[in-house]
């Protein structure tokens, strides 16, 4: 007979820390509880993998949903090495940067009407339309030393550095202050691509390459003794990373992923981590799991686990 | 401009207690992690007031996914009136009372190897196929009290009332000794259900009637002045207590719902609670939330929450 | 090298034939048109084996959902031989056979509206409320005859033997004058429940029994030759077929399973047909496919491309 | 009482065209299918709309997917006017475009045996490793032309213009030659990408800017009489024409949206188009549905009805 370990049922007592909640999570080990358990049990090991550079692509709306101090303290505790994001997170993490916020809602609203009070909905959080008024004094204010910025990375850093000090719950402060990079292939697709063609379609000029950061992310991978990722959401970020990952002398030997997507219909942003395995991407003994749950209950769950450990990594 | 919370980014520290996790997800709002929250909030309402009977609906692998002992909880602390549920929980809840337990496996398991192994597999846990053996010993050996009951509510609590005193982690055991009705309308749709196939098929007789559980459940939602109700899963147990709703004097006052199915499709499983409303199952004033995810995570998040508010029912 | 076929990317073309349309999924081969295709080739199969009965699972809203005709021209040729449903789909054939319809509606709905306007909502399909008069009516005529069936699968055909001659586009006479039997083991959870809660709460007896339809189902599954499972949706239909198949001799040779949930939290909705080799439920040799789509857009595609092969079964 | 249409269910005959299944799918009208064919209805209205620009927004795995030939159709009749994708689109179209194929493989395969035999898989579909040195080729010796081009469309119009004539069936060559421009925000994200890095890593210089495309889907959208959105899987993409619909005078005033994804954790791939209103990028009056449903599967059926149309819009 196979030799197994028993799923033991997890217990719930009075003012249980949030780390013994996900500890009882991983002693039952099966299902949506066990592999947040198991997150948690990966994510640490990388963290105490002093070899193990890890990379964080983070897709979805997070900083709208609440999340953006964790990923700040992701960053300032140096528990991410790398960070590939959308152009809607630095958007929004901008905006927040510049002292706007963000609003309760709801996913059953009147847009019609929404758009009249001057709301932007992403399901239930709101974000105020003029917003874009104080980016785009910010960009035209700042262009000339962004224009100047030959990578997307060091244009991303420049926003980070331009920033008031005071702004220190930006993500884009604390990765520029950090020296973090961020990674944003398609920045073009967001609320700061547009600031930026609303200064180069009146004749400007922006250094900025479309291919230039690719020098960078794979000299990290392929300098790296080892690799970890740490996936919320897929789209490009997630497959930005897993491209690097074939240059890293073992591809990824760690992975977690986070999603609500589903694999069957064949996209990158749905598919197990596993089968990165046959394209060289994640390593076959890699310690890995999917998680298919929603990011802002995940993360939170699985980052309060972690930081009980108190790992030092900076 | 319309009134509106900023959502307040949830922070992470170490040693946070379980509850306070929650209480920063309530502080974003949003998405899932505001959803916890709110479900959180609406059972600690729900158990804070007297008037209210809680009726549960699970569907699901809960016993093989490790969540007994939260149910066996619930149930002790009468922080659930009325427990619908599948013959598959309480099959699985019976085998482990018989002294069987389930073992951690893995979703990518050789099926044909887990059969000549004889384990038979939910996702990644497994329950051995030898459990057959000790159900059809306990069913046959009792099966002259279990069928002499006319419900299908009687003949669940005569199981639990059969079972050894110190079996006392068992679902069936405990909602028996606290007088908690489990009614389980496609009882036959289970190994329990096999086992009086058994004993049928080779000509004795069993009472037990396809209907007359109606009369007590529907007794019961006509006589609470309000209802609340929780569901993990879909499926017949969602529904039977949707149906019993309709005869409530206020339908639901409150409402819980945790899955992974979705409304689209238009089944019942997946669909949003407020859908409820045309039908007379949910009051329009009902305080209620939809949880978009794995109830093995939600559930202990969400009982963590509400363990710490100490809340006597009894 | 391994022997693979490639990819052919599918065609389409002015008055191509719903089922030239499928064939050429099969081509492409991959993700949901491949599986698309295999579902309909499978189905051919199971149709033109003489040796197989073919057992029918279905859940979720199909009649609201406009699959009530596909049902029963399926039943009619003798395309399926076992049919096992929910209760809910039976309460909507019984009140379409008694006039009523369904209505297009919407899913964004106001439902404290719909309420007032007696509607009861299923996603974006309305069935009007006064239905519950008209099955109360015809349920309280004909109490005495169908009080009188000991077994679910007697009392639903009675409900079909009952039904006027000209009803005939009803899935209850269809199969009642066909001889197919329906199974509903949760048949109390649902209108035609309610209606017979109605008589027997004011002290009239029904005799149905709650176990006794094992005996049926499993002596046909016991004394097949051959078996193929075909489920739309999961819940009780699915698993009450499940079940029966560890009694098949072969187990299932065939199976074809649309979904919309999802495998990961563990449920039998969401289980992937492949899981039920380890139980004994399929054959490891069997033809199978898992097709995740919506059944009112999957059923019609299948059955288009399976009813132009004109195969006789009847 | 509310004016409502009945559903009529839908009929499946001998010999039924692709698109009488699509018409039978709007007699019902609900769920999935009614919203298959609002979608193929709405296409229709697009392509008949001579003041309409129709942008295609397409993320997922669409090529290896078979899907190549019904894109390569929409560009050849101009059915749609602006092609948004993924580098991973355009990446497997070149590498298909050289010669090579995608295979028919299994979603359950051993991925480090795969690995061995050097294919790369997604999901069920393989792409051989050797692709990566058939485009190494091509690039390094288009090079020149190649990093001249300052936009990102002009640079995959330049992949187009230097295929081989004989590659037709390519949605490269058949965009560069219908002129129907292709924009692809993070077209570093590919293998096209990597094979760019592998000149610029030893010292080439390219001069492709990352913002500069925003004047020109900007300039189509703000000169545009009236939009039409089309989304295959969300992403960039989706969210690039999202953004580009703010600056359309009339915002989006017709849109499908094909998905698996959620809406529930808040990112835009999961999003209901309606969201797109509150943000001023659909039209409060636009025809709009959201299909939920694999790509694969609905992009052909709806493909087939409307080709059935003739309509001419070259």
């Amino acid at each position: 007979m196979m030799h197994l370990k028993t799923v033991d049922h997890l217990k719930v007592w009075p003012s249980m820390k949030a780390s013994e909640l996900v500890d009882e999570m991983g002693k039952s080990g099966v299902m949506g509880a066990g592999r947040i358990a198991k997150a948690a049990e990966i994510y640490s090991k990388m963290l105490q993998d002093k070899d193990c550079k890890i990379f964080f692509g983070q897709a979805g709306a997070m900083v709208p949903g609440g999340m953006k101090e964790i990923i700040i303290d992701m960053i300032r505790n140096h528990y991410i090495d790398v960070f590939v994001t959308t152009g809607a997170t630095l958007t929004h993490d901008l905006v927040e940067a510049l002292g706007y916020r963000h609003y309760k809602g709801s996913d059953k609203a009147d847009d019609a009407k929404l758009h009249e009070e001057k709301f932007d909905r992403m399901y239930d959080s709101y974000m105020p339309n003029d917003v874009y008024e104080g980016m785009e004094d910010f960009i035209e204010k700042n262009f000339v030393s962004l224009a100047d910025k030959e990578t997307i990375k060091d244009f991303v850093w420049e926003i980070g550095k331009l920033l008031p000090k005071d702004g220190k719950d930006s993500i884009l402060r604390a990765a520029y202050e950090e020296k973090i990079p961020i990674f944003c292939p398609a920045i073009s697709d967001s609320g700061i691509g547009l600031m930026v063609w609303g200064r180069i379609a009146s004749g400007k000029k922006i250094k900025t390459n479309a291919f230039e950061d690719l020098k960078e992310i794979l000299d990290i991978a392929w300098t790296t003794k080892k690799a970890g990722v740490f996936y919320l959401g897929g789209g490009v970020p997630k497959n930005f990373i897993q491209q690097a990952m074939q240059f890293a002398p073992e591809t990824a030997s760690y992975g977690i992923q986070v999603t609500m997507d589903r694999p069957e219909p064949g996209g990158s942003s749905g598919a197990e981590l596993k089968e990165g395995i046959s394209w060289g991407k994640l390593n076959p003994k890699a310690d890995y799991t999917d998680v298919i749950c929603d990011s802002t209950i995940a993360l939170p769950l699985i980052y309060a686990a972690v930081k009980d450990k108190k790992i030092l990594r900076k």
